[in-house]
């Protein structure tokens, strides 16, 4: 009898449905079937080894996923620490600002007739509208929140802690800015430039000349800093984009001060794009080894889907299977409210990069 | 004030993780968020809209559903009469008969060497193995059934009911093939030729002069008539391909001898491709009215997702939510073991439409 | 000084406009610059080895490029022999005669409304119309043609290739199915029976009792004999769907019965679909190596584009590039007007698999 | 006899291959077939109409095109003024950059082992290599440039046209930042902080304190700015991500501060990313109308494909029939070798909106 071959070592095990089923026992059908399906699976089990293990996880954020709804999935992702630190599109904040305070985006559909939105004064981004108005009176309270501080240059992890510290202050509610605020998990948004919240700063220094400076610069070295600091890491990207360079260049940054960082220990992404036309947002993780933002050894997932599917059923399983691992994580800590953030009680300067790195813990 | 405009009507509603959701509260949470996750939770409400009514429920099934791990889900589709026809590709069918004959498919990988997968004799697809040599020990099943039978031409109708017998009858294990078997559902296969269940019978043709036969061009008569017996009809596509066309062809072809017939009343598909390259697979449901395969009031709906990811979570959230709906369904009754199929009775031939229609019931 | 890698050999040679630049120079000038713009670039270097080698070559069909606009290239490159057996979907057929017969599709718009279109008799092919009452006629047309065959089952090649007689003779005009005719090349359609040609094949048996039969399993097995008289073979397939795999299938089903067979020398592919989500469209040429249908040194690409857009561009470049392959290649020479067909002069069956092979040229 | 509907107007004109065919010849050819071949044609009749109407043009550019070779494409369109104002990733400067130091970018494969390149210090993008020594290189000799600068914020457009100077007095080559530089066509980089660029700014930081700050904000007031000067414009767009909102956002926010100012008037973008998910870079034209980002009756295309194709395709095609139009445009002229950029000789300041318009020419 002819042997088999050691390609063939785990069968396909068929999705079997059944009523009742839980979000994380659907996932858990989903390990030995194909495809994105297996892979969203996956990125389940690598999630929950993230949180086991000794990391800093970061989460990439970019599409309009604050419009649609996934803003206080996020939140959560903050406020229980499933993540440490975020990178966001502003655009993602600023839809989160938005709904913060008190105002809505709705449902829509793609097929509207554009001209007669744009009559009555309504945005639209694919399926889901929201009023001009209510996007102008944002511009302002942020233009107006940013004449408030000292004129001075701010790093967006430092103008973002104290915009959702405003927030929390003036609403109470739940949302991405305010669950990073009251978690002290720092935010950075490298591409603020490109958004409504860059729009706002602008407009205040329009009220307040020397308003509104932004160090984006000092993100970089400050985001560089944190890697070198705790070298550990992992990174989550839910849709490409910025954020998901910006946590690869903070390793490879980092690399190059501190002999204990090695590229991400653990990478999942959600995206749409794919790799075939050479973008970063759809590039592969295999790719990002080349670079060393990812550790060669690392565990790794791409799910090719839409985050508005993915990310519901992800979140929901890990709310029942990552409880244990959540209770006990050693995570770090910081402090946000300064120009100097620090991390585990030490300072992280914004200003140059720390070339003499303490052990790991 | 300035009133609100009548876009901004329902306002988004963000998903709330909580642990323990099953999957239909999964789905329900996701009903007004936006894009691909508002779809899906849309596809399961018009689901539901569909077993409630009077209609026909067509499933249409392309891409390697089977080899991927989702025959099962399709088996309890077929089992509990979520649908009450199948229109497949070949490969399918397949894979499915390939399972059910006690073989397997395995957990591989995308970055396979391929040359050493065809030293070893495995076929890939994607992230999943198969056995070259088991798969041509399934060709001479095919081959040997086939040559067991009644020297004429077959509509894919009657020999897939004739396959899934044998095949239930000689292994008693759960699979499309004898789901449809046992439940009396019929499966149309118009591209049986591309796929290796033909190469099966083309086989069967080398052993036995005269053995076959199909009547490929029958199976449009019967699905046409099929349609005409009850024209209110309902359409679920996985993965566009042969079968998404196939049954709206029937329609168009029905309406043309039943002025009853008016489009399908209800569709949802599943599927990767876009309609922007003009091609059917990933062509809109829109687009499918101007041709009159859908009702111009028709409640629609397209997901644009890998079904390996969609179709878990939303067969798991209909077992909990459809149960009723199961239970008081008015279906039709098929007999399927014979050259003419009857429907509700009444024989519906392969080889003239029926002019005369009697009123629905 | 560090000694260069061994993976930096080729520099990318960025693409500089000219006035004046033709079409080959234009893809000349893509060599070497990255993503689809050189793999293009890449197919217009294999078709031409294609041509100079001595293979058969398959092209395959999928997607409305007949209604799109690209009828008119597929004509060139049959009359021209650079392919030498068409395999199509039935609508780029069905399509090809609606233009043959001098009626028209007609430039559209995406975003246009479904129902005045309905209300309008007017389908819609994304961007694309035409008139369902000109299809009807083609339906009735075709029907009425099917009658006047003898009473017996045809495979698709035996009779597109009289369909495509009788256009010719009516009609005297270009296209696809009459260029076919005129360069007695074989055209196989293995999903007949979900297109608009099968419809009206339904309906000369409606006309007539016992027209309208089709042979598809003969297809298979003289597509599989084809290649066991010429077992070097090379594959074109634009937009994946049943051509793609059916091209692949006949190779594979010719190796039982040839050990000269050895998967395809050559292909090329242009796609739309992507690999990620296991459907055989999107299936990369690496994991047709696996199976066999490729042979594992061949010369092969896949471009992930449109074909509106990168088969204009090709085929313009190979009309000026190809000529002095297209003036000395063997190709072979096809009878088709019978039940048997002959490749170059020996009779091809579709009853039974040739087992004796004759050394290829 | 029947009406013919008004919907069948312009018959699809099937493309006719052709030797010989020049670039514009292709594309003329394809204005009346259907799918993105129509609408790349369209863009290049969009774009003759840019040229020819008094319009300021914006240039977005997004992914890997300049590591893809489309640098001296870009180079070409800003050079001979097709475009007026470049807005662009780091990415695509800093790969720019790179090979105008005389370095290369390599021919690759999407298949390479990524652990033996990065082993090899090679990093990968898709299908094409680069040594990271050399990269590092190019982070040295921005840092060390950065550091020659006087110590004081830099808006991205003036630190750009600074670094493109430096560039071409010390190399002479040709390449988008000393295009640029020549031509005297400002660049906006909204994600700076998200490149390698930024990377070098960082590491100035590092050698002298002070150094590498970017005022990212006066950007956004500096490009509403122009825009409010001349208030007609029109947008090109490669690929989506900020380069694509970043403009859009100038146009808006211009709009505050003139009601001269109206939506872009003309917008062309060639993009992988398809709307249904979504995100800001596949989202349609239309969807920009309800924002005001284009005004109601622009004339505007998308073409969905990836530019290495369709990019040398139709700058090709406009060496040769913009001519004419570039001889006689009337463009704006800049200054932008200070902290406050002139356009038609008057200044643009980066601190204050200006609220007062000059009617537009």
């Amino acid at each position: 009898m002819k042997k088999k071959s050691s390609f063939l070592q785990t069968p396909i095990e068929p999705f079997a449905v059944e009523a009742g089923l839980t979000a994380d026992q659907v996932l858990a059908r989903m390990e030995r079937i194909s495809f994105q399906g297996r892979n969203l699976a996956t990125a389940h089990r690598i999630w929950q080894k993230m949180l086991k293990d000794d990391v800093t996880i970061f989460l990439g954020m970019a599409g309009a996923l604050s419009a649609g709804g996934l803003r206080l999935v996020v939140a959560h992702l903050i406020l229980n620490r499933y993540v440490d630190c975020l990178v966001s599109t502003g655009a993602n904040l600023y839809h989160d600002l938005h709904e913060t305070r008190g105002q809505h985006h709705y449902v829509g559909s793609p097929h509207a007739d554009d001209a007669a939105l744009a009559a009555d004064g309504i945005d639209r981004v694919y399926d889901t509208y929201a009023s001009e108005e209510e996007f102008i009176s944002n511009d302002n309270w942020i233009a107006d929140f940013a004449t408030t501080l000292e004129l001075r240059p701010y790093t967006t992890r430092e103008f973002l802690h104290l915009l959702g510290g405003h927030l929390w202050k003036t609403t109470a509610r739940d949302g991405i800015l305010t669950a990073a605020y009251r978690a002290n998990v720092p935010i950075f948004c490298p591409a603020i430039a490109d958004s409504s919240i860059g729009m706002g700063l602008s407009q205040a220094r329009q009220i307040k000349a020397g308003a509104g400076y932004i160090d984006i610069i000092g993100d970089i070295v400050e985001s560089a800093n944190l890697i070198i600091r705790r070298p550990r890491t992992a990174s989550v990207v839910l849709g490409g984009g910025t954020p998901k360079n910006f946590i690869n260049q903070a390793s490879v940054q980092a690399e190059f001060y501190s002999d204990q960082v090695g590229g991400h220990r653990y990478a999942l992404q959600i995206v749409t794009d794919v790799p075939q036309f050479g973008g970063a947002s759809g590039s592969s993780l295999e790719e990002a080894q080349s670079w060393g933002k990812l550790a060669a050894d690392s565990d790794k997932v791409s799910v090719q889907s839409d985050a508005t599917i993915a990310l519901p059923l992800l979140a929901s399983a890990l709310a029942t299977t990552a409880a244990p691992m959540l209770a006990t994580r050693t995570m770090p800590v910081f402090t946000l409210a300064s120009r100097v953030m620090t991390v585990d009680g030490q300072t992280v300067p914004s200003e140059r990069f720390e070339e003499v790195n303490e052990p790991a813990v």
